[in-house]
């Protein structure tokens, strides 16, 4: 219980680490047929002492792909299951005709099937020594390298990089120190100065509030409200039990721990709802219908209301969000935090390399105040995985804000996405682009299009497809 | 015995690994005083299981610096003691000066002082795992985020990366990797082709050979005469003691396979005399005249020579290299081969990243016909260290000779140095720029300026001073 405790905390406890985008459920049927691939890769790129190997998957589709040296569009791939990737990233898919494009969506080593040591790859700290995303990226280089030399008229395909939220830091990061292999990177919604002291750490939770803030009267207040009138119950054995019976857990709660679980739950719920806050009904974290938070606000409308009646309506908000299906008998509450592994590998990353300090007020934002607490996460990560985060080297190794010498980047960040808060959204040089789709949730460009996208987002595509032309042509150019 | 041959053939047969450039003698007096400082660098930087740190030593010296961010020419320390390359760049402390610039020199990690684990550094293949060129570029990128934040008025200074031979390679491999660390990158005789296929094999040794065909008739044609006398006398017991004799050898020849010893340390005199063949009397691998090539060839005008009058001279010739001073009693040929710690740190390096294919045929150069052989080196590698080479991978790492996308760094190549081979001696963008100095020798135009300097090594300098002026002036205006 107390492991559960800490993984909560680490999941979305704004004082220790923040929700990943997670992969709840099964993926969408696939858009296109696509082949499942597997490259033998080094298990360290970096060192010559471990000589081991592993099996990295990669999907290809390359029915629209023009086989005289056509271009590729490259899925960087992030924290999880390829295939969930490749099924929630339309946007390849759409385009994969008018670039003449080969799709190939790689998958990040830790993640689905790529195990390093298959089912040790987590069992400790030595085993796990290799998932940083320098050993990522340089999967990503051998693999483009094997393609190119394999495929018949792919030598000299110019290739794209493109990727979401961590994807997109990757692909960001592949072209800056790869430029020998991507000519360009489409990375979306990607949090790249979300460390150290680039970005206040607060702006995160308070573009969440913003969103339930503006999504209907009482919204956010009612949530600020929340947190107190959960401690006030939690107090007692007979609150805690109305509790665990309100918000229906499978798990009843026990004592104030399990309240404080509670309401790390509760907050990340929030978080999600931001993320995922599409204009149509989708299917992305769970099952949800169109502009979500304005679903959920509807029940949220009354931030006076007595303890009881106002976390009764916080139940309903939730319970749109865990059970939109309705066939949920009770809320479980640990589910997300236990079920996908690929959970398991961002934790360990948040705890080495990806140190994004996060905090709240209780102001700016609708969450319990809580300060940044690096000591805390670090004892935390030592105690979890044997390691201590080292929260300056992403910024020695990536160049924090200082990224004008790097090129070809298109930065695309949605003004509903909490992660925006950590994002590229003005423009760093002529090659350098930000895109700002006001109406945009998480990667909401990178998802197939639909007839309710707002005009903001198919701009946004527009552009993105005239850089990668642009990049492609150059690149054809030049040999 | 065989522990040492498997050194030497490492370390000059041409179908095995070339000699890097050795450090042999004391270094030479300052040309100013400087500050021996150490940082506590992580030993991995791309893992997080191995948790402890060395001491990286570098030195500084600020003398000229303007300390309102004034520049920093910074020295990617190369494959030995840094205060030899300290004392042998002379061009950094002549510049200083002009560009109110101050200096520092790092020591990569594995050589001089700067040894992760002390004297179990080279113990075994697990403590020289962090032996890389991407674990010393990391250092290099650590340290300058370092003298930054602690050194007053360093917060803007724009930093020059530069080195030569190894170190230029590192030069601008550090420019290409960390553009938000670096403005730009002088890399002198830095060989980064000289890897996969990217230049032909042969091309190092008759480079070599071009050197000693024109400093004197008959002079390439007698070396290449002299390993059929060689091969002749050793056949027999006589001729091994008489070949003893005549190159005064501290330990007599014994056997063929001591045969093979003097060959390849003749071969590697011959590469070491056109690496050094400098127009004024210089002491950098070993005190020499000026233009020692013209001098040895000197005693080599005659290759139609018996072969016992013919390996006379080419004593004479080596007993110049290796005895200029006058004061050798005998010529030791495993002395280069063991008692330089740098040494070893090399060899395992081209064990693993640095493998840099050579190959001679006897016709287009003056050498024992040696074809490239890949296994046998991987053989070797795996015997003495328990790793194997990956040829691949720093061409995936670095990007072969696609690398247009990168910028700020001139290379500059001597025409007498064979490591011009594998250098970039055609400019490849505006801002990728190939400087050739036709009279030089292995990074000369890294050397202390000297009345005798030809006419080439000046222009080049000063077109080097014009690009890092360009540079600084640059990286002002962007803050």
């Amino acid at each position: 219980m107390l492991r559960l405790l800490l993984f909560l905390l680490l999941l979305s406890v704004p004082g220790a680490l923040p929700a990943p985008p997670r992969h709840r459920r099964g993926a969408a049927p696939p858009t296109a047929p696509y082949l499942t691939r597997y490259l033998t890769q080094q298990i360290d790129h970096f060192g010559f002492d471990e000589n081991l190997t592993f099996q990295q998957r990669y999907l290809v589709a390359d029915q629209h792909w023009n086989k005289d040296n056509g271009p590729i569009l490259f899925y960087t791939g992030n924290e999880g299951d390829i295939t969930w990737f490749c099924n929630n990233t339309g946007f390849m898919w759409d385009v994969a005709e008018e670039l003449n494009a080969m799709l190939v969506f790689a998958e990040h080593r830790y993640y689905g099937e790529s195990l390093p040591f298959g089912n040790e790859s987590f069992s400790d700290s030595k085993h796990l020594n290799y998932l940083t995303s320098e050993q990522a990226l340089a999967d990503f280089a051998v693999l483009i390298e094997y393609l190119k030399t394999t495929i018949a008229g792919a030598r000299y395909s110019p290739v794209i990089a493109i990727g979401g939220s961590y994807g997109g830091m990757l692909a960001a990061w592949f072209r800056m120190k790869y430029p020998h292999v991507v000519v360009g990177a489409l990375a979306a919604s990607a949090p790249i100065w979300q460390f150290g002291d680039l970005v206040p750490c607060g702006a995160y939770f308070s573009i969440v509030t913003n969103d339930f803030k503006k999504s209907g009267t009482g919204c956010s207040e009612s949530i600020r409200n929340s947190w107190n009138a959960i401690n006030h119950l939690s107090s007692t054995d007979a609150g805690l039990q109305w509790l665990s019976s309100a918000f229906r857990l499978c798990s009843p709660l026990k004592n104030l721990q399990d309240a404080a679980i509670l309401k790390n739950w509760l907050s990340e719920t929030w978080v999600n709802l931001a993320m995922v806050n599409y204009p149509y009904k989708a299917d992305f974290l769970q099952p949800l219908p169109a502009w979500p938070v304005q679903e959920v606000c509807k029940f949220l409308k009354d931030p006076s209301l007595s303890d009881k009646l106002l976390l009764q309506n916080v139940f309903q908000a939730v319970n749109l969000y865990y059970n939109y299906s309705g066939e949920a008998s009770c809320l479980d509450m640990s589910e997300t935090a236990t079920k996908n592994l690929g959970q398991l590998g961002w934790y360990y990353q948040a705890c080495t390399e990806m140190v994004m300090p996060m905090c709240t007020d209780g102001v700016n934002d609708m969450f319990e105040p809580q300060k940044w607490d690096f000591d805390a996460l670090s004892e935390e990560c030592y105690r979890l995985w044997g390691v201590r985060p080292r929260p300056s080297w992403v910024l020695s190794m990536y160049g924090g804000k200082n990224i004008s010498s790097y090129s070809n980047i298109v930065f695309s960040n949605g003004g509903l996405d909490p992660w925006s808060a950590g994002g590229v959204t003005q423009n760093i040089t002529d090659s350098l682009v930000a895109i700002v789709i006001p109406d945009g949730a998480h990667h909401l460009d990178l998802r197939s299009h639909n007839p309710l996208d707002p005009k903001s987002v198919q701009q946004a595509r527009a552009l993105e497809i005239s850089y990668m032309k642009q990049w492609i042509e150059k690149a054809r150019h030049s040999y």
